[in-house]
């Protein structure tokens, strides 16, 4: 029996768009003689489409896109993912199931049974829970189709859920097992993935054909990297990460398990490749085409110009420097040294006869009250103003620049720095920010080596650093790592061995700022915890504040 | 027996203001010699608590203020909602229960069952639901403990949940209901909270205590009006709206179901009361005073600055005029006549100067395009800045004025006049913000009549009107209403009359402005959907886009 794994990048609401992208995959798939050709979870509407499944109108989209792929479901099985409407009044509107259309028909349905309801994930939002299992059979093999979290139930200590829908499969029996999921992306899920499909090949003794989406909602990556694992437990393929692929497999060659294919997954790597598919994306899928930023000579916005030069091309990220009276010489030149670097088109507007008619006009207001961060406030949202004009005049995104350690102190100006219609870097730590920057370098030098050297500055008043308010990056970055990504208290941190009051304050500090976090841009995901939908936290909240 | 119901304004993760606010409350009730306190829906730890709840030490702080309430509880019984962890390592961490305290014991528990997961809900993402049911006797009376969303499953067309939680108690038999909640407001909620609690009433032959809370947590209003029901369906007593109130009720008087006490649900009073409610604890929950904002002279920031006078005190808002080229005599005429009328303290600051001082820096690039969309924005933005300097140097907190009309169709600049840490109005429909309006002057003229009686405009290029770009009001807010609040589809309101192309034209504006309220302030919720953490969409989706 021929498998096929049609591992596409699909986009939420675009009925047309993914379902040409199916039929020319099925095609491709009886062309090469598969048997089956297996595409994602809710393949026909895209995922996630949140609200969007509140409207019937949506679900009858999807509906007429399934009865299309059921019409072309001749001479070979499709296997694909796609939202039922519940027949009984009581529960959830609509189960997210995994269909088998085959003879022009709907053969079977499984629905999903375990509804992912945290982090990124709000499936009980839509979706009513499976209580009923089967198998289905064909061309003599029973074959267990399960929907993606429906696989993750195993081996936990601390399971969300209380059933196993396999082990209730099991009781049928079946030959081979397929999993079509939507899988976020972050720099931990490839392992994590390979470790969940062997957990239940090892449980089951059958062969696992697992099947992701590569491409990126708005914030979300889906970072493909399907798996097909023989019986003993060898990764047979690892379809490549973020790009689309179609790969063709033979069931003997993989029940015998003689290969073991996978891919280099450094952290560093991976971050940044998945970056560039989300950049890439939310540009492709909201059609534009241009960027614009603004360079510091920093190593945040130098970071985000290479990623976004490589996901879009240099001649389409504009780069402004603003300098003001307080930036160094060296800013503006390490920043037009990278413009040079990479290619891209730049301007200068220095800031300070705009700056200087915002305290003119302030004055009779302020009175002699002292400079402080209203005055360095200012500076950022003028340069916030200069690029969004042009981001307006010439049809440019604003990409934002900054990092996950200063998103989550609230280090940053909303409608200043913090402006933007993506945050780039703001699921990465500072310390990370450097290795991507020493990544990029690898092969050459990219961003001059001053910007990586020089102590961090934001340059709003004179000789400020980074340092003078905040603890060197390694420990900021580790607390926050325990709190945010950890989900650890105050105590458990300190008994790490970090002072009381640091943790105390650094804490206090991510609390106090959720309310800036609230109204930036959404944060490509890299993380296993990201700033945006993954984490909600109330504003009024007086906890740890 | 006497029953005596606290319903009160938590505050989310302040475990000691809680505590000792119920502290007080069962002191008063002994006093009163009460058989019975009953707060509400986590009242330990204020609801609702988001991903706090993944804290252990959150949880953990919770528990100690049930312990000391279970010391109180002597001489009187207490219930109170509070998080309970899941002993089992199966499901999820938490259930969201009910405690009956007595003699300084924990005598029963009662978990939720269902769990309200949809619009500004995220139960599921927590806690548990509940399978096992019961009903706890005291003083020879049986007692349905039960907390908010389980007496809702009752009377739908099409229920959500298979379940009826005071169905399976009632194989137990009791005498009377007690239902801890924290039940949001809308404009349409005190009625049908009504209507839900007389369903259970007539379904049950029992008397109800429901029991909310009054308070604002960020975005969502609770406005209180818990409910005392006869087992005739009377309302023997409606607490107040938006305020807290303790009151003693004698078992025997709520039997005979003789009086019946509602309060006025005028639509627009409620939404008036319940936004100064909103604006009053987010400046109190998060430590403020003060507030400040743009004056343009138009009905949205008129009626804004009304509602924060109302709600801060007059001399506590700041209002600032900020006339440019574009603003006709009369807009600075009539927000100086509005700040006078309200005693706020207001200052004038002409935007042209430094509006040029962008332009001229900009000349460069923008060369001899045309003027357009940008320089509007500019405007916006300049206004935006001076008032977050405002903001930044004396402390006063921004807060927006867009109303919902708007904020829909994506009629405001990021960074500019959608710049606030609060949205007071983007929850009302532009004809609703007139209603208000003309609520607010019914006992004299607070807002000059010709803010309300002339052509809405943004005045940001010559001679601008709403009306050049948008259809009437009337019918803009219709097509809105249908398809936000009753997330009807392009087919519904085409059928209702509309012109196919203008209901196309509206709803791809809503959808592709989804990346502006993405970044916008927390908007104070008084419609039963409003934009922020109840509408989730996509940035990316192309669905009628």
């Amino acid at each position: 029996m021929k498998i096929c794994i049609a591992q596409l990048n699909y986009h939420i609401g675009n009925f047309e768009g993914n379902l040409n992208k199916m039929l020319e995959a099925v095609a491709k798939a009886k062309t090469d003689g598969a048997d089956i050709v297996c595409f994602g979870e809710l393949a026909t509407c895209g995922y996630p489409a949140r609200d969007f499944l509140d409207f019937d109108d949506f679900i009858a989209k999807a509906n007429a896109s399934l009865e299309r792929l059921t019409q072309e479901a001749k001479d070979i099985a499709i296997v694909v993912g796609s939202p039922t409407i519940n027949p009984v009044p009581e529960g959830k509107d609509l189960y997210n199931s995994v269909y088998f259309l085959y003879d022009q028909k709907v053969q079977f349905v499984q629905h999903k049974a375990l509804l992912p309801t945290y982090d990124i994930f709000d499936e009980y939002r839509y979706f009513e829970p499976s209580t009923e299992f089967g198998v289905h059979e064909f061309k003599g093999k029973k074959i267990a189709l399960t929907v993606c979290e429906d696989i993750w139930n195993i081996g936990n200590e601390n399971p969300l859920y209380k059933i196993c829908p396999l082990d209730e499969m099991q009781k049928d029996g079946f030959d081979f097992i397929i999993n079509v999921s939507a899988s976020p992306f972050s720099y931990a899920s490839a392992k994590t993935r390979q470790d969940i499909v062997k957990a239940n090949v090892y449980r089951y003794g059958k062969p696992m054909f697992y099947i992701n989406q590569a491409g990126a909602q708005t914030e979300i990556i889906f970072d493909g990297g399907s798996l097909v694992v023989s019986p003993n437990g060898k990764i047979h393929q690892e379809l490549p990460y973020f790009e689309e692929s179609i790969q063709f497999f033979d069931l003997d060659d993989v029940n015998q398990g003689t290969q073991e294919n996978v891919q280099d997954n450094d952290k560093i790597k991976l971050i940044h490749d998945g970056i560039i598919l989300g950049i890439k994306d939310y540009f492709g899928k909201l059609g534009f085409t241009k960027a614009i930023l603004g360079l510091s000579g920093g190593i945040d916005s130098a970071v985000t110009a290479v990623l976004a030069a490589r996901a879009l091309g240099p001649e389409n990220v504009k780069v402004v420097l603003m300098p003001s009276q307080f930036s160094s010489d060296h800013s503006v030149n390490d920043a037009k040294a990278l413009a040079e670097n990479l290619g891209c088109p730049y301007d200068i507007i220095a800031i300070k006869d705009i700056y200087d008619a915002f305290l003119e006009k302030l004055s009779p207001i302020f009175g002699d009250l002292p400079f402080n961060v209203t005055e360095e406030n200012i500076q950022a949202r003028v340069r916030g103003t200069l690029l969004m004009a042009q981001s307006n005049k010439f049809g440019n995104i604003l990409l934002n620049t900054s990092n996950k350690s200063e998103m989550a102190v609230g280090y940053g100006t909303l409608y200043g720095d913090l402006a933007g219609g993506l945050s780039v870097i703001a699921d990465v730590y500072k310390t990370d920010v450097y290795r991507l920057a020493e990544y990029m370098n690898k092969d050459g030098e990219v961003i001059p080596i001053n910007t990586i050297t020089k102590p961090p500055s934001a340059e709003l008043r004179p000789n400020q650093k980074d340092s003078d308010s905040l603890p060197d990056y390694e420990i900021l970055d580790t607390i926050l790592y325990e709190y945010i990504e950890k989900v650890q208290g105050p105590q458990e941190i300190i008994a790490l061995g970090y002072d009381p009051k640091l943790v105390a304050r650094i804490l206090r500090l991510v609390n106090i700022n959720e309310f800036k976090r609230y109204q930036t841009a959404p944060v490509i995901r890299v993380s296993p915890k990201a700033f945006g939908v993954g984490r909600r936290m109330p504003i009024v909240g007086k906890y740890l504040s």
